[in-house]
């Protein structure tokens, strides 16, 4: 079998790679070829840890497994390590044997950045100029870096609960010789691609913050409760989801 | 992090320190401190495979993890692998790092043995004579051995649904210096202590096969849908489960 440390995949797994990977597995969804098994997810009372199980079939693909991990929310501070978690382990579908065990940690924010990047291939309008942040924090660099190499965009502009955040953005922009712009929500009419990338429970993008025919991917939603988008906007929207089941009881991801 | 395939299994795991495991788990989820999340089981439509995840969390003994793995009813034949295929991974509760990596098939054949071993322990009349086997497959012969070790047992009787399976456990019973004789289903009346470990979808295990004071341990049923015993006689049982939310929704295991 196959073991790859955590360390190992930053250089073994490409961003082209992973979108590559991604759509494949969104087109096979939608071909009734690949399908999500229900999600675990348990607060253990312990670290105050959420910790569960993601587990899919590619029948096409012949991919088999889960991801296994969580969020230890002391990680950080207590231990210098980063608070997402996980470990994706690979079965044989023709056998049921375990074929990998692979570090899920830069593989998980690689993908969460191809879901969004995808979804701007296929549905943000073409000549989209204006590239909308909700959110600063670490996976939101992903997310944008995946986002950038989708449109010819010539403005980021970004907002983030904690605004010291948001140099995490600016960054990235200015790697992809973008100009930033840190913007209040409602400054957020002016984006054509909007991504968020937040962990609120309560909605924050409202439906006057968002502009007719702009593409948002709503990407921060992966647990019951938590809401981005104030029920409004989803209500006047057309929405695409990877998975129904999913996306109706815990959100994305 | 540790790796232990499972060929190494048989030589690190005794029949005692799994009985004292699963005892001790027993103990911890009557009193809160342990506890397994819902079950995860998938037919993935591909080798007639029953796939899943079957986790939990043990706060006082401080063990995270998941059993991955399921049913590959085609291994036997067309591969000379067991059917039941199943890996360990246990996590670390403090930081969700993945702690260890264990080949799971010896080991739920132990496993499965010493819970039904337990509740003899704890629950079967102290003179029990007589040890009755309602099945007589490969994971019967680990569950008679280890009941065998509860009581001053002077006789098994057994029976199955393909008696020419019988010398399985008839094997066991004289391994132990116990005579063995088979029986139809209403012999098993002579029985104090039965173990019923049939795949059966329907019941089998009539309320007239069994005496009163006799201890059922009721092992087969570990998939919705499944069922050894009769409505009638779980009626008139005193009931005891390690876990109620799984007994009523898939059985055992």
């Amino acid at each position: 079998m196959l073991i790859v440390p955590e360390r190992e995949i930053a250089d073994l797994l490409t961003r082209d790679a992973s979108f590559d990977a991604v759509e494949k597995v969104f087109a096979a969804m939608a071909a009734g070829d690949a399908y999500n098994f229900p999600v675990i997810r348990e607060a253990i009372g312990h670290e105050d840890a959420l910790y569960g199980f993601k587990g899919g079939f590619d029948g096409k693909g012949l991919t088999l497994g889960l991801k296994a991990g969580g969020y230890w929310p002391n990680n950080l501070e207590k231990r210098k390590l980063i608070n997402h978690q996980s470990t994706v382990f690979l079965f044989d579908p023709d056998t049921g044997k375990v074929s990998a065990m692979v570090g899920g940690n830069y593989l998980t924010a690689l993908r969460t950045a191809a879901a969004s990047s995808v979804s701007i291939k296929h549905l943000a309008r073409r000549d989209a100029k204006v590239m909308g942040m909700i959110g600063a924090g670490h996976q939101a660099t992903f997310q944008l870096r995946a986002a950038l190499e989708q449109r010819e965009f010539e403005k980021v502009i970004g907002w983030n609960y904690h605004p010291e955040m948001l140099p995490n953005i600016e960054k990235i922009a200015n790697e992809a010789g973008i100009p930033f712009e840190a913007v209040p929500l409602e400054g957020m009419v002016e984006a054509d691609v909007v991504i968020s990338i937040t962990s609120t429970f309560a909605p924050t993008v409202m439906a006057n913050h968002i502009s007719a025919g702009t593409h948002i991917a709503c990407m921060g939603t992966d647990t019951k409760g938590k809401q981005e988008v104030e029920s409004a906007l989803l209500a006047k929207s057309t929405v695409f989801t990877d998975e129904v089941a999913q996306s109706i009881s815990i959100g994305a991801n």
